[in-house]
């Protein structure tokens, strides 16, 4: 690991607003003062002044308080998605937006994927139910290359879930809004309106790793779900508003859809009661297909202020018109 | 897809015998007679004169029956491994003994053991129970960098699982017999008695893909699992007898092994009432890891019989000397 190499260019320390309407932020106070020392704090129910604060850290940070303060130089997300952020409608459209990319939160949600499509592709929740009710019940085996997976989002995270599926032996496709020309041997490239129906058609898992955007909400819907292989396997990897939920569970009652996969839902935590818990045919995980840590959090958030302060735009900048 | 090839270069058809005490080898029919529809078959109960049979297709081949087979010219298993074949205390030791080796059989074999790697690392033992139960409840997350997976048996099954969890971003080490000078970046060998114990104590999760000799029988014992990280994961694709059940359940009373997948076990199928079925820390499956398609034993037959027949040793020959 890299060493802290922040030095304090911008003459007086930074000032870093914690912005959550859910988390308690604090916990990434410790890797922030790893890199800065000096660095100086806000939360939410403490701004103090507001021309002090040079940069917010948030998670679905609270409506209107961003465009309160007068100096902020960057809007910095802690996780890949930056929804939370846009969501704000009083959001200050000139600071920039940025999200966090890192290898270990890829290599994490490339875990998550492997395993819900191995999950379903070779039955183990039946092998898992069987253990404890001691069946020996072999299922039939179907090789991965026989076994294709479309994956919505070609991003870092599901360029390298594509990566490591292939690597598996999966049939695997992937769809963008920009065409792709650099993608690796074996993984096939759709993009656009025009290339959803080809990914659709050949999507024995379908899985969903898109921002959530004004294009993208309600991707996962009845429509979608009609045009894939009867018996199909959906693994919602992105957000909850990516999933039409009622349209979910009348694919999986008509057999439409075998079985859904969801680390993202509707509310999160899901509601005791809610349709999705214990149903045969979906499994939820409580949004944890991946995580950033706190120090490249705090890395990322102090080079990218440190990149505004002088005028160059992050790498990792979110685009407003896009939304993402 | 190769269509048939195999002209009848040997003059008379090939006398192929099915041989096996558990399975109904019949189903390989059809396979064979694509590329050869002129075979000429004998199965266990009706051989025939012994002297027509030129080769013998087994899985568990009833004892002393190849002895008896005097123009015998290769004896072939129907899978990866040949324990079974030299399992036969009367077996023709001159007769080559070939294996089967397929890219599907072994991508099969890396999905296996990647969804058993992840499904430990990664809690979904306890997120599959939650989701049943309606409860919202994160583990930790490890990126798996940080993980440590060590492979005994760096084979074709255990070289390409080793490769497929390095590419899901796993720190990976393996093991064998003689020393691998070629592997693959980011995959640290070990090989021999002495590379046993480092091996061991880096492998937070354990997999078996030895094949079952006399130096491999009772491999996963007491002693292995103490030079173990306490709270590893074993996970034994191997053979059931590669695993002593009783130091198993100790270790895992003890703390010592906090999880075990076993796709091999002492006795299949596992029994009814045996400890391994519905224990909290074991899941059980049913000897489903992987599968050798029909089509691939068929040629591969056909091929390893053709070129003993002009007096090649097929690349897939087992060595009797060292039992592999
Ligand atoms: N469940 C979790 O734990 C978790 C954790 C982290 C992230 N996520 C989710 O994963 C998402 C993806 O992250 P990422 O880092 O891979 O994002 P990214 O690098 O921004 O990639 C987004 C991908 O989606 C494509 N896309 C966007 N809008 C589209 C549209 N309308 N039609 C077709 N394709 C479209 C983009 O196409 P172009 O390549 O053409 O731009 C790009 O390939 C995040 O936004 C978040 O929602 C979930
Ligand atoms: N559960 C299932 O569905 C299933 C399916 C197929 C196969 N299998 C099992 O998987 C096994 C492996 O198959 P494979 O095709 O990978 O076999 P393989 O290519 O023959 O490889 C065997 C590996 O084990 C190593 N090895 C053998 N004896 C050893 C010893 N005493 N100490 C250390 N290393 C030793 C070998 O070392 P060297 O490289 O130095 O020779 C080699 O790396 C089969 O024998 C079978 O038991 C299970």
């Amino acid at each position: 690991m890299s060493v802290p190499i922040l030095p304090p260019e911008a003459g007086r320390p930074p000032c870093i607003a914690l912005l959550s309407r859910v988390l308690d932020m604090r916990y990434l106070m410790p890797a922030f003062q790893a890199l800065r020392p000096d660095i100086e704090w806000r939360t939410g129910d403490a701004l103090g002044k507001p021309e002090d604060i040079d940069a917010a850290v948030c998670w679905q940070p609270p409506h209107g308080v961003l465009r309160t303060l007068p100096n902020l130089r960057l809007i910095q997300s802690i996780g890949a998605g930056v929804d939370h952020i846009y969501a704000d409608p009083a959001l200050p459209r000139h600071v920039p937006v940025c999200r966090v990319a890192e290898a270990g939160m890829t290599a994490g949600m490339s875990t998550y994927v492997a395993w819900a499509v191995i999950n379903r592709h070779r039955h183990f929740p039946d092998y898992t139910r069987n253990s404890v009710q001691g069946i020996w019940r072999e299922s039939p085996i179907v090789p991965p290359s026989e076994h294709r997976v479309g994956i919505a989002g070609l991003g870092r995270l599901g360029l390298a879930a594509a990566r490591a599926l292939a690597a598996l032996g999966y049939r695997v496709s992937g769809w963008s809004r920009s065409p792709k020309t650099d993608l690796p041997e074996g993984i096939t490239g759709y993009h656009g309106a025009a290339g959803l129906p080809p990914l659709l058609a050949a999507a024995d898992t379908l899985v969903c790793l898109l921002p959530l955007t004004d294009d993208t909400r309600g991707f996962l819907n009845a429509d979608t779900f009609a045009q894939m292989p009867r018996g199909a396997h959906v693994v919602n990897a992105g957000r909850g508003e990516h999933l039409v939920a009622q349209d979910l569970l009348a694919a999986l009652a008509s057999g439409q859809l075998g079985y859904a996969t969801l680390d993202a839902t509707p509310e999160e935590p899901l509601p005791q009661g809610h349709a999705f818990w214990n149903h045969p045919g979906i499994l939820v995980t409580p949004h944890i297909a991946t995580r950033t840590p706190a120090e490249a959090i705090a890395r990322q958030t102090l080079e990218n202020l440190l990149a505004v302060q002088s005028g160059k735009r992050p790498e990792t900048c979110a685009d407003a018109a896009r939304g993402y």
